[in-house]
């Protein structure tokens, strides 16, 4: 199964694509980021994050993706361009495969340390050593998108915590996390 | 020229679609909202609120675009939404229409009215006598869109104020408003 963990934003989105093996193993397919210049307009980088994307989904297939869950802590207009990036991106990614999830800052964390507040350093190294790579994956976008793709492989495998099909949010069956389904959307249907 | 209005929203998007005659007269082409229900997750909410869009645009071709601006002063969670609606509301307007611009609810009451804080219903019954309406036109998401149309419109007959071409935002030309060009971005380019 091939599994798209995305870290949304505007200026720099990260991904990274991993496959999950039957065994339970999971190997790394490629990351990095997808970058919006700031000269242009927010519509334009919208289109230009739009089509990069696309080149990612068309590239890989992935049956499923898994994305960061927005938080505003910080700057709220930053948070605002974020917001709408992510809007195009959850589009961009439900027309091309039906299976979406997102989670926590604090799910991801959980589910690859076991720890609710790890911090990015324990983090990068938890995901290089998972995925079996010789250092830590770069830039820091690309690291967190391999962490919520991670998160939902361990996620699936040690719970069976939801079927897509109910739509159900079923929460506390283990410590690990609460998977939130966020569509269980078919293309077919559009 | 055909000026597309629009007040973003996720479960309720306002358009209004005005003619700028040579005169400077406007008429109303049409309005309305574009709703997505509750029950569907926000990944498929945006991919419907895409196609409620294109048929809009694809009914009218637009010349040009206006958007309100966003700002969050109450929900925070609903504004996420809303952004996340927005981008895509930008995304797919700028692959059909170049020429986008936002506004400000001030700058749009201060156009409509000639004061900045004009209330809701004084609003409404400007912008149906400005279109000669035989009432308010409902719902208020669809007055609000006619509204930044028609702001649109005035801005860009009183002043000149912009170039499209340059993408520069002049401030404080006149006090009508200020114009910020979002794109001159052409669909050619992407």
């Amino acid at each position: 199964m091939i599994i798209l963990g995305i870290d949304p934003g505007i200026a720099t989105m990260g991904f990274g694509v991993i496959e999950k093996l039957p065994n339970g193993n999971n190997i790394p397919l490629d990351y990095g980021v997808v970058k919006t210049p700031k000269e242009e307009s927010l519509p334009v980088r919208l289109a230009l994050l739009e089509q990069g994307i696309n080149k990612i989904l068309d590239k890989y297939h992935p049956d499923e993706v898994a994305l960061e869950e927005l938080f505003f802590t910080k700057n709220i207009t930053t948070g605002i361009a974020v917001a709408q990036a992510r809007g195009v991106t959850l589009l961009t990614c439900v027309k091309k495969c039906g299976k979406l999830y997102e989670y926590t800052p604090m799910q991801i964390k959980q589910a690859l340390t076991g720890y609710g507040r790890a911090d990015k350093q324990q983090m990068q190294q938890v995901v290089a050593s998972i995925l079996r790579l010789k250092g830590i994956p770069k830039p820091d976008d690309a690291a967190d998108a391999l962490a919520v793709a991670l998160c939902h492989a361990h996620t699936a495998r040690f719970g069976g915590l939801f079927t897509v099909e109910n739509m159900t949010r079923r929460k506390g069956q283990n410590t690990v996390t609460t998977v939130k389904p966020i569509s269980s959307f078919r293309k077919e249907d559009l």
